[in-house]
């Protein structure tokens, strides 16, 4: 039986190695590659990930998972053996239910209506993209037929985000939400005056933001021998192996916050990757569980330690030091009240912690809106607007800066937006766990030491790569379901001290 | 018949894409990966390049080249479809030839031998390198047995790199090369005094160097819409497309040579590449048509535009400006004859333009020994210095400095050394014709004008790609075959003025 569970880790290890190339074709695209390249670039990637694609596919893993059904049964659940053959499995189940030509239809309209998506949002004309997003939602029309009817068509969007979760879930989870943030963000919005983020604007030289984001995530603990950080225009982070590590940010001469909290953001992403145990390299377990939990990472980095006024009583000096010009005569208080700034906005991605979850719980909507036919495509944008008004109370001025913001759904990417929030919810309620576990974490954050953090995660999460299911994993570590307790008790306390709520 | 030829170049394309993602995977290991990354790099090189060479290899593809005979009969010699069936004849009937264990055992050998190589060099211990050079010399006379014998083995290892060319036409040229340059570097020798290199040794910071190499490509006609030149500690140049040009190069911050003559060298073989008809795009024929034609277009930029005295006449005020300290006292003359300074030497990377060639014919000779076992491989360190002596008249101090200076025989690379010279020596053949067809080049260079010297080069030997042999490429240029005369006049001309010679 070993036998077979060799070749199919062989097999599998020959598809991981095609997608990370894949990868690093990406990568060096958005971070390297002169914009001569850009055709050729696309046909190098679409050649290897077709490859991988029917690798993958190959019927010969399809008899092995089935061969290996015993073999399976006979091995602890949490074993790195039987998570392989779970795990695999449904990936595989889940592939071979998509025809091929289906699956180079949706990436070839994807790759023209990202385009298109790019210039309409230049010129702030929804029309333009209108028939390309309606052919990307036809298309996921057709694929969600690929499978068996779930509770909810939208459901099979999502699993492919966060496997096994429900779309009832995420709704009930957003529901509890939004029941509480919209009261607490208008609280706040009394008291607007009361924080001003002066501080963050100014010139702040890109070769310094540079060396310090360096800096910043060296001492969270990224190091030369495993990590790069690159500029990007628009930030990500991803891996092609545990010890290769690509971040990347973006620099902003007159603002401060993208840089600073953007990588903190992708360091908490990397770390994930970054700390998978060494036993599950070099096959699909490799990789973090789900986009929620992935998120959860991040969020706890960029915002749990980053936005902490702990974290600034230790490293507000360097800051100081690097930018002397503008935050001269700010002091740390100032400053840590500047990052914390709550103020309604039209752009998801520049949203403060509050009114960031509302942004994503539009989304949500509107995409059960698109896919149900309750919403038209053409009068997307009038209901945009109408629900921004209604959920923060902005005016959106024109599509650029209203519907046309986002880049997914150009890449037939729905069903991506919910694990946003289920990560900002999640961050808080592991960060439950890790306060009761290593109650000096306070203390270690304000002294810089952040080993401590990064080997429970490492223990708790990180190590298990796609062992488990998201939800499985979250129980593990929380010992319950997703909860929006924490997160809402967070976000409270630090506002009512931050804006001086009763 | 077009169905065929369809199909076949469709086949190709695809083999071009995955060999353009190994080289991507391999660009990023040279000049961006974390070391942390290499052995996941590794495995996923082999990976992509194994199904490359299965995809290039398949029977599928010798049925359409047998199938698409008449068609090929049917086309004018010069087509692209004619030259891209025969020139994909040509590849396929190579590659099947070699049985897939052998080529994965050469690889394998390669590279554990490369890196036991470095270790050797290192601590200058010839034994230790000794057992892995015997393996691979064994791996490749057992890899010249896969072909039908030729007038001589190593024809079929020089092949590999000079498609065509004989061992026997090689060594006549070197033959006559020799001959004429020993006593040309003889009374270079006696007058040795009269030029010194003082200028380029100081203190050159690595970020003028780096942003005065990118001025000088850009000079020359390289565009950061299609251009990359980063440093690494091997330069080299590679590409992804012909608008995707990726240059390396060095900085010493006390030896300025190594970074402008580096530089210039790879924008040559960039060029070559970049200037290639759009037409052969995203074929096997988009690509220099051997490594002696590569290398006669970057010794040509490198020597011939840029180690003449007209380049400098132009081009001298901008680096004394870039480098105001060491070469303020340095006149133009004074500059321009330390770059052209002759000196016998032990590294072959480091020669001069004098004799470089020695340094080549000495490997291309011990390569045959080795190969018809004239030479016992233990016996190699103290053949290699008494040859030294012989030919440059220089005592090797340790090993390092001697036989394990290149990395080639590590990598399996027999053959590969003669290509070379022959680049230098085509360089100034190929320079005739140029002068003959613009007369007014030197004005041209010494005005910063190097458009119609592209331009010249695109047209008769770039945009053609791979569509001729080496050979039939050089007659088609020069009008004959390749000849020494335009390298030694070309020598002697300006070894006479530098160094005074009667």
């Amino acid at each position: 039986m070993s036998d077979a569970f060799d070749e199919l880790k062989t097999r599998l290890a020959e598809v991981h190695d095609l997608s990370k190339a894949v990868g690093m074709l990406g990568w060096d695209m958005e971070t390297m590659m002169p914009p001569g390249g850009g055709p050729a670039r696309a046909q190098q990637m679409a050649a290897v990930h077709k490859i991988a694609h029917e690798k993958f596919t190959d019927p010969a893993i399809g008899r092995l998972l089935d061969a290996l059904r015993s073999y399976e049964a006979g091995l602890a659940h949490d074993s790195d053996e039987a998570a392989l053959v779970r795990v695999a499995r449904r990936d595989y189940e889940k592939a071979v239910r998509v025809p091929a030509e289906l699956q180079a239809e949706m990436t070839h309209s994807a790759s023209i209506a990202r385009q298109v998506w790019a210039e309409a949002r230049e010129r702030s004309d929804f029309g333009l993209f209108l028939p390309h997003l309606q052919r990307n939602l036809d298309l996921k029309l057709r694929y969600v037929e690929c499978f068996d009817p779930s509770d909810e068509p939208y459901d099979i969007l999502l699993d492919d985000f966060e496997p096994g979760t429900k779309t009832a879930e995420v709704r009930a989870v957003f529901g509890a939400l939004k029941a509480d943030l919209v009261p607490l963000i208008a609280r706040i919005r009394e008291r607007h005056d009361a924080v001003s983020d002066a501080p963050l604007h100014g010139h702040f030289p890109a070769d310094g933001q540079r060396e310090f984001a360096w800096s910043l995530i060296e001492r969270l603990g990224a190091t030369r021998a495993s990590w790069r950080l690159d500029p990007t225009a628009h930030p990500f982070a991803t891996n092609f192996a545990t010890q290769d590590i690509r971040l990347t940010t973006r620099y902003y001469e007159h603002y401060l916050s993208a840089s600073l909290f953007g990588t903190m953001h992708e360091f908490g992403h990397g770390l994930y990757e970054h700390q998978i145990a060494p036993d599950l390299e070099h096959t699909p377990l490799c990789h973090g569980v789900s986009l929620g939990l992935h998120e959860s990472q991040s969020r706890m980095w960029e915002n749990l330690v980053g936005r902490s006024r702990e974290f600034w009583s230790f490293m507000y000096p360097s800051l100081q030091a690097a930018f002397p010009g503008p935050l001269a005569g700010v002091d740390r208080e100032a400053f840590y009240r500047a990052i914390n700034k709550v103020e309604p906005s039209l752009i998801r991605v520049e949203a403060d912690e509050a009114t960031y979850s509302l942004h994503i719980i539009l989304r949500f909507e509107l995409e059960q809106d698109m896919l149900h036919g309750r919403v038209a495509l053409k009068d997307l944008p009038a209901v945009w607007n109408a629900r921004m008004k209604d959920y923060l109370g902005v005016e959106v001025p024109d599509d650029a800066r209203g519907v046309l913001q986002d880049v997914h759904w150009s890449g037939g990417m729905f069903g991506y937006f919910a694990t946003y929030a289920l990560g900002s919810i999640l961050s808080a309620q592991i960060w439950e766990r890790v306060l009761a576990d290593l109650p000096d974490l306070p203390g270690c954050i304000a002294r810089g030491e952040f080993g401590p953090l990064r080997e429970w995660l490492a223990q708790h999460l990180h190590r298990h790569g796609r062992k488990f299911m998201p939800k499985e994993m979250v129980e593990r570590i929380t010992g319950g379901p997703i909860r929006v307790g924490p997160f809402m008790g967070y976000l409270k306390r630090k506002f009512s001290d931050v804006y001086g709520l009763a």
